[in-house]
């Protein structure tokens, strides 16, 4: 007998045509709610991108079937564990990103770091003033020789260490485990985390958002750094401290926040957040198009459906995330 | 007996103390009209960063022993050749500037190409209207698959191949000749320029200004690239056709132009150009500042100074040029 998914948003149809010989698909924006809440029961697995606000605690309480979520996002975050028993699987969609988002973590920086964004601003704004040739080539970060500090080793850390060794940079990473490429140095603990703080020129946060990465950059962890580093985010907002962070901004000039990721307001992700970050010129930031750049080219969905395909033939999941670490 | 060196601009001093063992050194900013022109006859070379207004046709004549110019910048378009006679040698300084230029051209290249100077001025002017995911992420070029296509194969173009390399591209280069490299396709001559201009979804200009390459894209050429790709400029801007790109940019709004360089007014850069190029959504420019950046570490420096020993120690001179390619 076939398998029912309950699927929570339009996925590519090329990637769907694979699951359909082992199982029935339920698109929620094709039923009602008396269609849906007549289906739930019968739900052995869900695959959304975000979470489905029609997807409420009630709802979930009626898959009494569900054994597997699996997140069409890389980070798990958006997943309402509190309302899955604990039965339930929840695989994150890591890997599905790694290339596209590796790249525009190396995009930021380089835009931030080389000053691009605000040069270019500023040619185009008032006409640029000609300094001598010290003082206008001072400002641009070069790469090379410096210490690139990663936080997080899955496959957008990879993909971004790798660039960093062809720019000739030392690559110094926090991770949960100790690596095995030679050449890069990885720290674990908070001992780990303080030195990486305290070592690098730039530092690209690739951390999927968990109880013990929430607001783990707060005023100390930025206070280890170099005064001139520029941070990137490609991951979650909420790793850091916003008020924490916009103060340390207005104070430090020379640092730099460059982001793809923003705070939630209301329930999701505002590019007008509560302070005014917009008007930094040490703050670079553009709407969360890092995930979607690598969804236009269907790696997400294959790797996704790839993974679901497992758990219909009966074969070991990937990316099962560990509930204890989320909230 | 030493040698005698006339300075046209401010070098390191550090690496000036090398000279000093071979050569008396002249400073032009230290000396008046009169002290200058006393001196010229008896100056065996020049070093110069660009080349200096005091140093007229009238008084380059009056330099009856020189026998080399020595640039401190990559080009040596500026230059007045017309101006020396046949018997001086000229050297660029080729590779002094390789690495910070080359990381300089990925920058323009990523923060272009990635739309993040585009979306992040669109966050910063209006706040963002959230599209959907597809719609958002279309304009993200993602770099690994496509074709990096390089013109010039100096210190620059090689610098930017291996970063090329390192984001999955497949890189083809216009050389003068073909490169030993085997993960790299070299073309040559007109037929060879051509298919770079066909095949690739990204070309960054690494040429010197020469005869040859000054305005060497132009209508024809643009119009062989594919509508969508971003042209990088880190050379010189003469290389292009000013009115025909400005043109093609407006009639190509997805077709997006980099640069660090500007088209010449009244003898010198200008960062406002004549045409309303900074008006264009599709126009990235920043203030040439590729080249300060790698000033301030002293590497052009140090790669000037070193050609000028080779030259008193009586050793083979790097980087001579061949007067031929200059007007």
């Amino acid at each position: 007998m076939k398998a029912k998914l309950l699927l929570g948003d339009s996925f590519p149809e090329e990637e769907l045509k694979q699951v359909t010989r082992y199982a029935d698909i339920y698109r929620l924006s094709e039923m009602d709610d008396l269609e849906l809440d007549a289906v739930l029961p019968s739900i052995d697995c869900v695959l959304v991108l975000l979470w489905p606000e029609r997807l409420n605690r009630t709802r979930v309480s009626k898959m009494t079937k569900l054994s597997l979520v699996q997140s069409g996002l890389a980070g798990v975050n958006h997943i309402p564990f509190g309302d899955l028993s604990r039965e339930v699987l929840v695989c994150s969609n890591a890997g599905g990103y790694s290339d596209e988002v590796g790249e525009y973590a190396w995009g930021l920086l380089l835009a931030a770091g080389k000053r691009i964004v605000r040069l270019d601003r500023d040619v185009k704004k008032t006409g640029f003033k000609r300094a001598s040739t010290v003082e206008v080539g001072r400002d641009v970060l070069i790469l090379k020789g410096k210490v690139l500090g990663i936080l997080g080793y899955g496959g957008i850390g990879r993909t971004v260490a790798k660039l960093g060794k062809a720019f000739g940079m030392d690559v110094i990473v926090f991770s949960r485990r100790t690596l095995e490429e030679r050449d890069i140095v990885s720290l674990q603990g908070r001992a780990g985390l303080e030195t990486v703080l305290r070592d690098c020129d730039v530092l690209i946060l690739a951390l999927p958002l968990t109880k013990s990465t929430k607001r783990m950059i707060g005023g100390t962890e930025l206070s280890m750094m170099k005064r001139n580093a520029v941070l990137v985010n490609v991951a979650r907002a909420e790793i850091i401290e916003e008020e924490t962070l916009y103060r340390w901004l207005v104070d430090n000039k020379d640092f730099i926040y460059a982001t793809d990721v923003w705070w939630m307001k209301e329930g999701r992700e505002s590019y007008s957040p509560s302070l005014p970050f917009l008007n930094l010129d040490n703050f670079v930031g553009t709407p969360h198009v890092s995930g979607p750049s690598a969804v236009v080219g269907g790696g997400p969905a294959r790797n996704a459906v790839r993974n679901l395909l497992r758990f219909f033939r009966g074969e070991e999941l990937l990316n099962v995330v560990d509930r204890n670490e989320y909230a």
